[in-house]
C-alpha cells in the first residue's frame, strides 16, 4: 500500500471541490482563459455570465435580501440560486472557495420559502440570506481544512475523531436558527497568521480588482468572493488583522469586535489554547448593513447561555441610536447635537505608509471635517510596542502547533511564513506572565492616553481612523509588517472597516525627501510601485475602544456617509 | 551597617500599626488577658468597650448606615469614629488589621459631613460609609504588605520605586469617588493562596467567634473585623475562594463576581501576569444590602472607561427586580410567579463534608421546599477535576513569584504552603496552552450540564448551592483542600455565601459507616471534632453562571430571608 503524497491530496481535494459545481455553471477554457487575462474581474466581467436578474439580487445588500424575501418580493430559492451561481463562478475565476454545498443551500431555500409560506412569518432575522463562511466553521457534512493537506477528510487533523464532519461551530448553529442560508466556505492562508491567502491545497486567491495584488488575508476568500458578489455577508475571524485586511483590500467592509462578544465555541483554530489574545469572529459584508444584521442576529439568540465565553452583552440598540443621531443621512454634523470627534493616525512610527494610504487618511480628515466633525491628532503609545507583545504570545509554543499540522501531511509551511513560524522551544510560563504585564500595561497606558484627549475641550475622542496596513492591497508576497492591525487585537479594541478610495497612478507618487524611519520601513518603501498598485482599493480602519461595537458600527456609517457624499460632491474621490 | 533581619522589621511593623490606635482607645494588660481566655469575641465581648451609641451604630447594616447619615440621623464623623475604635479594639483583641489610618479617616469624615451642610446633598452612594480594604489594595500615604516582610516600606518589595505611598487601587479612587470613608486594612495569609490567615509580619488572625478555629483566608482579617462589627462592608479578593471562606467561617456574607466585573486595575497581587484565571475584587459584609451597595456604587462609576479589563456591564437593576419579584419578603415562592429552581450538591465526590455542612445543606433544601421553591439534585461534571486545572495555573510559575517575595527578606513560607509553593521550574507555553484547552473544555461541559437540567420541566436552573469548604471555621492547620471553591474560580461563575447554622456538637456527629472516598477524604473526616468545631459557623455559596452578579445577589436575598424566617419558625435552626 502506498499511501497517496500530500500533493496528490491537495490536488484530489481540488478536484472534487470543483465537481460540486453544477455542469450548467461551468465555465469554458475559454472563459477561464479570458478570466486569466483580465485585470479587473469584478463588475462587468463576472456579470457577464449572470443574467439580469441574478446582478440586480447580487448586487442587493443583505438588509434589502431579507426585508424582500420577508416580503415575498423575492424567495429564498432565487436569492440563494443567485448567490451560488455567483460563488461557483467567483471560484473559477478567482479561486477563492475552500467547500461548496450549493445542494444543501438550495434545498434549506425551498425549506424556507415553505416555511414563510406556511406559517406567514419568517423563521427568524436572517431568513434566506445567504451566508458564507471562512473556512474554520464547521459545518456538518462538509470538511473544515483550514488549508492543511492534513487535514482534508479529517476532524482538525484526527482521521481516527467520531466528530468528522459532524461537529458544528455555535456560531453556524445560531446562524441557522436565525434563518441563513450556508453554501460554502471560502479560503484562507495556511496557519492563519498571514496577511495574503495562500496554502498548499488550493494555491493562492487574488485580488479581483487588479489580479496582480493578493485580496490580503487571512479572511481572503470571503473578501474576494464579496467583492465579486458573489456574497453580501459571511463570517471570518480576526486574530491579527484577519477580517481587517482583506476587507480594506477588496473595498468591502467588516467589523472586528471585542473578542468575547460573538461565541467562538467549536472553531477550527491555529494556537486554540493560547486564549492570552484570542482570535475574534468578525463580520464581513458589501454593505455596512450587512454587519449590523449579522452581528445583531446572532446576539439576538443570547449565545452566552450555551458559550461560557461570550460576555452577556446584547446588542445595545440604544448606543447605536444615540450616535446617529449625531448626524444627518449625509453624515453632517447635527447643529445642536456633538459633532464627532475623531483622532487621525498617519503613521505609527515604525512603518510609513504608502501614498495611496497617506492620501486616503486626509481624505478622511477633510471629508469629516467639511461634515462639521472634529479630526484632532493622535499620537499614542506605541503600537509597534503594543504589536510586538502580541506577536510574542502568536508565536509563544515556538511553533509546535503549525507544525503538527504540517507533519499529518508532509507538507511545507508557506514560504513566507518561514522566519515566524521557525519551530523552536516554546517559552515558559514565567515569560507568558512577563507578556502578560506589559500586555496589561500597554493597555492601561493607552486608555489613559485615550482619556487624556478629552483635555482639549472636554469632550471624549469617539474613534480613530488609522491604517489597515502600510500599503494598499498589497502586491504578493510583499507584506512585510501587520503591526497596524495587530495593536487593536493587543488592546482588544472594536474595529471597522470602510473602503475610502483606490490608488491612483497619477497622484499617489513617492515623496522624493522621504526619510525612512528605520531598515524595514525603507525596504516597504522601495516595494511602492505606482503602476502597480494602481486601483488597488484603500480602505481604512476606525477603532472605538473595548466592547463597542454598536458605537463603532454607528460611527462607521457616519464616516462612510461622509466619504460617500465627499466622493458625489469631489467627482472622484481625490 | 547592620541591616535589621526580618524578625526585627516585622516586629517594628507590628508596633508601629499599634501606635496608629489612639491612647484612649487601648485596652488594659488585663482585658487582653480576659480576651485571650475568651471562647467568642463577638456581641456582649466586644461590646463592653463600646458605648450604647457606639453599639447601636455598629450595629447597623452598610444601607442603614448610608441612608441615616444622608438624612443626617448621624453625622459622618460619629460613624467613622465608632467603626474606628471599634476596629481598634477588634485588632488588640483579633490581630485582624494590617494597617491603620484613623486620622485620616476621621478628617475625611468632618470633611464630607462639611459637604453634606454646604451642598445639601451626599457625594455619592456611599457617603460616610467606612469601608475596610483587605491589605492587598493600595491607598495613597499607606503601606501595602501583602503579608510579605520584604514588602514593608516598598512599592511591592520594590524599595526603590517612586511608586512607594503614592500609588492607589482603581477601586479606591473610585470609593471615594463615591464617599467612602477608608480606616484601617486587614489582614491575609502570606501569599494570599491559603484558606487560613497566617504572616510573618502579623502571626495569625483566628475566628472572633471561636478562638480555636480559623478566620479563614485568604481574606481573613476582614471576615473577621466584621464579625466583631468593626466594619459592615469591606472589599477582598477572590482567586481561590478568598472572599468566600473567610465569610463562611465567620458568619458574615460576601459575593464574588465574575473577574472583570469590578475593576482590578493597580491592586497588589501574588502572580500578577497569571492572567489566565485571575482574581476578582469581591464584597464582604454584615449583610446582603452591603455587597449591593458597594457593588452597585463601583460599576455607577463607570470603571470601565478607565481600566480597560472591566467589562462594561452596568448593575442591571432590572434582573434584581425580576428575581425579587419571584418571592415574597419572607422568601416565599409567589404562586403566580416561577418558583427558584435551585441544585444542591452535597458532595464533590473527592472529599466529604463535615457533618455541620451536611446539616447546613439540608437545612437550605427544606427551607426552600417549605418555602414553595424547587429544589433539584446537582451532579455536574467533576468538581475535581476542574479545580486541578486551576491550581496548576496558580503554580505554573513554578512558585517564582512567591520565592522572589519571600528572598526580599529572607523569610521563610508559612508551613502549610511548601508543598503547593515548592521551588521549581515554571511550565512552559505548550503545557499552558493545554491547560487553557481543558479549562474551556471544563467549562463549556458545565454549561452544557447546566442547560440539560432545564429538561425535567423546562425551567432552568436559576443557581445551585454547595459548600464552601468540606468543614466549617476550621481547625487552624487543617485546611487540607480548596476545590470546592477553586471549581467556581475555574468556571467563572458569580457565587455569593449567606449564614446558614453553626456547628452543634449534639447533633453534628460522625456516621459510623462512613466509607472515604480516598485517602484524604479519610484524612479530612478524622479531623473532625465535634468538641473543637462547636460553635463554628456554617455558610454556604450560592453559585449563578457568568456575570450573573445582580441575579445571585437577589437569589441570596430571597435564600437568606428563606433561612431567616425558617430559623424563626423552627426556634433555632436545626
Amino acid at each position: 500500500m502506498c499511501k497517496a503524497s500530500w500533493h496528490e491530496r491537495a490536488a484530489a481535494k481540488v478536484a472534487d471541490t470543483a465537481s460540486k459545481i453544477p455542469p450548467h455553471w461551468r465555465l469554458t477554457p475559454n472563459d477561464l482563459q479570458r478570466a486569466r487575462e483580465t485585470k479587473d474581474l469584478t463588475g462587468p466581467f463576472i456579470e457577464s455570465f449572470l443574467s439580469s436578474e441574478e446582478i440586480s439580487i447580487t448586487r442587493l445588500a443583505s438588509d434589502a435580501l431579507v426585508s424582500k424575501i420577508a416580503s415575498r418580493s423575492l424567495t429564498s430559492l432565487e436569492v440563494a440560486t443567485a448567490y451560488c451561481k455567483t460563488a461557483a463562478i467567483a471560484h473559477q475565476i478567482n479561486n477563492c472557495l475552500h467547500e461548496i454545498f450549493f445542494d444543501k443551500a438550495l434545498e434549506r431555500a425551498a425549506e424556507l420559502d415553505a416555511y414563510l409560506e406556511n406559517h406567514g412569518t419568517t423563521l427568524g432575522p436572517l431568513h434566506g440570506l445567504p451566508v458564507s463562511l471562512k473556512d474554520q466553521f464547521h459545518v456538518k457534512g462538509i470538511d473544515t481544512t483550514m488549508g492543511y493537506v492534513g487535514w482534508i477528510n479529517t476532524y482538525q487533523g484526527i482521521s481516527s475523531s467520531d466528530k468528522i464532519h459532524k461537529t458544528e461551530s455555535q456560531v453556524v448553529t445560531d446562524l441557522l436558527s436565525q434563518g441563513a442560508i450556508l453554501y460554502c466556505k471560502t479560503s484562507l492562508p495556511q496557519t492563519l497568521m498571514y496577511g495574503e491567502t495562500i496554502n498548499n491545497i488550493i494555491g493562492q486567491t487574488l485580488n479581483p480588482l487588479n489580479q496582480r495584488l493578493s485580496c490580503g488575508g487571512s479572511s481572503g476568500g470571503e473578501a474576494a468572493l464579496q467583492a465579486l458578489h458573489g456574497s453580501s455577508v459571511g463570517l471570518g475571524t480576526d486574530i491579527g488583522g484577519s477580517v481587517r485586511i482583506p476587507a480594506a483590500f477588496c473595498g468591502t467592509y467588516s467589523l472586528k469586535p471585542t473578542p468575547k462578544r460573538l461565541p467562538y465555541g467549536n472553531i477550527a483554530d491555529t494556537n486554540p489554547g493560547q486564549r492570552s489574545y484570542p482570535a475574534t469572529v468578525g463580520v464581513m459584508g458589501t454593505s455596512l448593513a450587512a454587519l449590523k444584521l449579522v452581528a445583531k442576529g446572532l446576539l439576538d439568540t443570547e449565545p452566552w447561555l450555551r458559550d461560557p465565553d461570550v460576555v452577556p452583552i446584547p446588542w445595545r440598540t440604544d448606543i447605536e441610536t444615540e450616535t446617529l443621531a449625531r448626524a444627518d443621512e449625509k453624515g453632517r454634523a447635527i447643529p445642536d447635537a456633538r459633532p464627532l470627534k475623531i483622532g487621525i493616525l498617519y503613521n505609527d512610527g515604525y512603518m510609513t505608509p504608502h501614498p495611496p494610504i497617506t492620501r486616503g487618511l486626509h481624505i478622511v480628515s477633510r471629508a469629516l471635517e467639511s461634515a462639521g466633525h472634529k479630526v484632532v491628532p493622535w499620537d499614542p503609545p506605541s503600537h509597534k510596542a503594543a504589536a510586538d507583545i502580541h506577536l510574542a504570545f502568536l508565536v509563544s509554543d515556538g511553533g509546535h502547533d503549525v507544525h503538527k499540522q504540517l507533519a499529518l501531511s508532509g507538507e511545507a509551511l508557506i514560504e513566507p511564513l518561514r522566519n515566524v513560524f521557525e519551530f523552536k522551544d516554546p517559552i515558559s510560563a514565567i515569560e507568558i506572565q512577563d507578556l502578560s504585564i506589559a500586555g496589561r500595561n500597554a493597555c492601561a497606558a493607552y486608555y489613559d492616553y485615550w482619556n487624556s484627549r478629552s483635555a482639549d475641550d472636554g469632550q471624549d475622542v469617539d474613534a480613530f481612523v488609522m491604517p489597515v496596513a502600510p500599503h494598499a492591497a498589497v502586491i504578493p508576497g510583499c507584506y512585510l509588517y501587520t503591526g497596524y492591525t495587530e495593536v487593536v487585537n493587543l488592546l482588544d479594541y472594536s474595529a471597522c472597516v470602510v473602503p475610502v478610495t483606490r490608488a491612483d497612478k497619477e497622484v499617489d507618487v513617492l515623496d522624493e525627501g522621504f526619510q525612512p524611519l528605520n531598515e524595514m520601513d525603507k525596504k516597504n518603501w522601495e516595494l511602492y510601485d505606482k503602476e502597480k498598485y494602481d486601483g488597488a482599493p484603500v480602505g481604512l480602519q476606525i477603532v472605538c475602544r473595548k466592547w463597542e461595537e454598536e458605537k463603532i458600527w454607528a460611527v462607521g456609517k457616519i464616516v462612510d456617509a461622509v466619504l460617500r457624499e465627499y466622493e458625489r460632491r469631489e467627482g472622484s474621490i481625490a
